[in-house]
């Protein structure tokens, strides 16, 4: 509906990235009908026996049946399947939302050969809308036979709701004597806000990597990553973020990784941290009806924390994303944000800088500020904005962007 | 400038009410060509010997000048003189602003006969620009004597920045032998949200009030008004309510108001409240830009605190906003926004309701959800949202408006 209206995103790559396979994972997509017409909306992947799953879920305290049957999932950490539908969120939808998702999952278990405790879910969509798995359960057997080593884009797309571009991320290391690869793929667009994932987000590797070791990566990487994104503030009921470790690279040499403090350990840390932080940008790139990426660096606050706040604060502002999407360099309305945040600030030690412009220090305008620098650097197509509050050693990075005519339009008739 | 473009609130008044005299406040308004033209942007309002202030202030840790003035001056709680100026906000403005709130103060407590600390402040505008005190101090001697009993409405539009129209309201009660009356004007329009004020408001009374009682009658009226809207989430760095009394109805025989549980102390405190919420609701009745008015009546929390937090996540989730202006009753978002409330919530305990329309209940979609009624219901101008969460018995109304294309233009070129 309001997807296939929506133009696309002047930050959308103009070419996709090349995918290599994961060994241990084949990946399919189909058109099931649910809500959109004429595009795929039900994905299916298939791992490997022996493949183990990390996960983080949205905290809303009124999470959809996939994020509550994830739970249940991530408590073995065992993983066969992963099954996505766009179109419908399969949230508030009461007990018969959970007899959706057992019917899903033990459809695909049934397709891949597996435990039902083996199939993870996502439904990404409208919420409150009841779904019915027995209109698109059928096809996961298909979806099983086609799934291919190389289903990367297929499977990226087929999960899109609002989301104008697919978004896919690969980086490749070397552990031990073998090369290993970790993909990811993720949708975003609206309601992302921190608190966990905020979106879908999909990783899949195919280093040898101890269970208890996986998830501690995955939560340290998104912290830095998933966690410091803000599109519109509202969390959404389905987020996930998913982490599979198929451990085929162990058959080639990589050895096992059991701790994160580990030279491996660490390395593979970075690249993982690496993929996420550019599938978190990706996410935003794609905001809603954005015309402007905007990166918010704080520093000098109180602490990390408190940094963050801070800079969710102006990310966050009604009054700052509407002033960077009029391309205003309205710094008093990031003085407002900062004040509001509820962390300490003091006046006279804050500076605020406008890419390298300072705008801002000593508590009043700089006084080398100069409106017509300012107003050529916010024509630019991406904006970062610094705040040193003068007080300490914490620091933060939040990535944003504004707020538009065409976010209304696009939220003021997405259901209907 | 934008002000001055923006298409008048579909809620503005056609009327406005008619101010009586409050015995002991005169006021008048000029032209000081502060930054808007054609205009009057500067008021002063006269008080009688003996009057008393109360007040509430933002919590922002970057206030603006003359909130820290007024923190000062309320310290002991004597009142002469209300200077407000509009265009500027004299926030953000250094050691400068501070100097510009002292030469304002003086001059206005020369023209009235007083001391500077009197003198009370509010200044509403642009944040960061110097404010320049000496290009208008000397006007307050002309304001003084042409000050009048009847100056509300020419006082209440000099206040104003992207409000449309002028917020005024007025009661009258019987305490003792004498009629007292309450007056108070009030400008908002965008940058409100709770936490105190969030927006200038002044109310005067003639009532004789110890001060001690005064503070507390305005800090518990505003709890259930002033600090239970929100336009837009934002906090100003300016929010002022002041409270004055002149104690000139004593002269005509109303008691003294010692204790805030007496009889006359509880049925001022209700007028108060109910003027305030008044001027709350009018508040938001010209936030930038609606074209609906919102009441979110939670109930069922577990506690009041809880129902006011998930009535703000509600009222400030920019994606209920957008759906509202949309007139599309997506009740999905509402259950989104009470989820990422942080509060207690039992997604089968939870319902939903709009207006009298239940659309959600026991877990899922109301079996009598009918999307006609529905939509004709949303085509109104003023919506209500009523949760429960069943839980226990607690329960806020939060007002609030839709999130429109009027608000993105309003905002995206307010300063230049």
């Amino acid at each position: 509906m309001a997807k296939n209206a929506a133009k696309a995103s002047p930050f959308a790559p103009v070419q996709l990235p090349d995918m290599p396979a994961v060994p241990g994972v084949r990946l399919a997509a189909c058109e099931a009908a649910i809500r959109y017409r004429n595009r795929r909306d039900l994905m299916l992947a298939v791992l490997a026996p022996g493949t183990t799953a990390a996960g983080l879920l949205t905290r809303s305290k009124t999470a959809s049946a996939p994020v509550l049957w994830c739970r249940q999932c991530l408590a073995h950490g065992n993983a066969r399947a992963l099954v996505i539908n766009s179109g419908n969120a399969n949230a508030f939808t009461g007990k018969k939302g959970m007899e959706a998702a057992r019917i899903t999952a033990q459809a695909a278990a049934r397709a891949v050969g597996c435990t039902p405790q083996e199939v993870y879910l996502s439904s990404t969509g409208v919420i409150g809308e009841p779904l019915d798995a027995s209109k698109f359960a059928h096809l996961l057997d298909g979806l099983a036979q086609a799934a291919r080593a190389d289903g990367w884009e297929e499977a990226a797309r087929a999960i899109m709701t609002t989301d104008t571009f697919p978004k896919l991320a690969t980086r490749r290391l070397r552990l031990g004597s073998a090369d290993v690869v970790i993909n990811g793929f993720a949708k975003g667009a609206g309601m992302i806000a921190p608190d966990l994932a905020t979106m879908l987000v999909n990783i899949f590797t195919d280093a040898p990597i101890a269970h208890s070791v996986l998830q501690a990566m995955l939560a340290a990487g998104a912290d830095k990553t998933f966690n410091c994104i803000t599109i519109d503030s509202d969390t959404s009921t389905s987020d996930t973020v998913l982490l599979f470790a198929t451990g085929h690279a162990a058959a080639r040499g990589a050895p096992l990784i059991e701790e994160a403090a580990s030279p491996e350990g660490q390395r593979f840390a970075a690249a993982l941290s690496d993929l996420m932080r550019e599938l978190a940008v990706a996410v935003v790139r794609d905001g809603e009806g954005l015309s402007k990426f905007v990166t918010i660096e704080v520093a000098g606050a109180e602490s990390d924390g408190a940094a963050r706040r801070i800079g969710f604060s102006i990310a966050n502002s009604p009054l700052v994303k509407t002033a960077i999407a009029g391309e205003d360099a309205n710094w008093g309305r990031v003085v407002m944000a900062v004040g509001k945040a509820g962390e300490a600030a003091d006046r006279d030690r804050l500076s605020i800088a406008f890419g390298d412009i300072v705008v801002a220090e000593a508590g009043e305008r700089a006084s080398t500020y100069d409106e017509e620098t300012l107003t050529s650097y916010m024509r630019g197509r991406e904006i970062t904005i610094r705040v040193d509050l003068g007080l300490g050693g914490g620091r933060a990075t939040v990535w944003t962007c504004d707020l538009t005519h065409d976010y209304i339009s696009i939220n003021a008739d997405y259901r209907s």
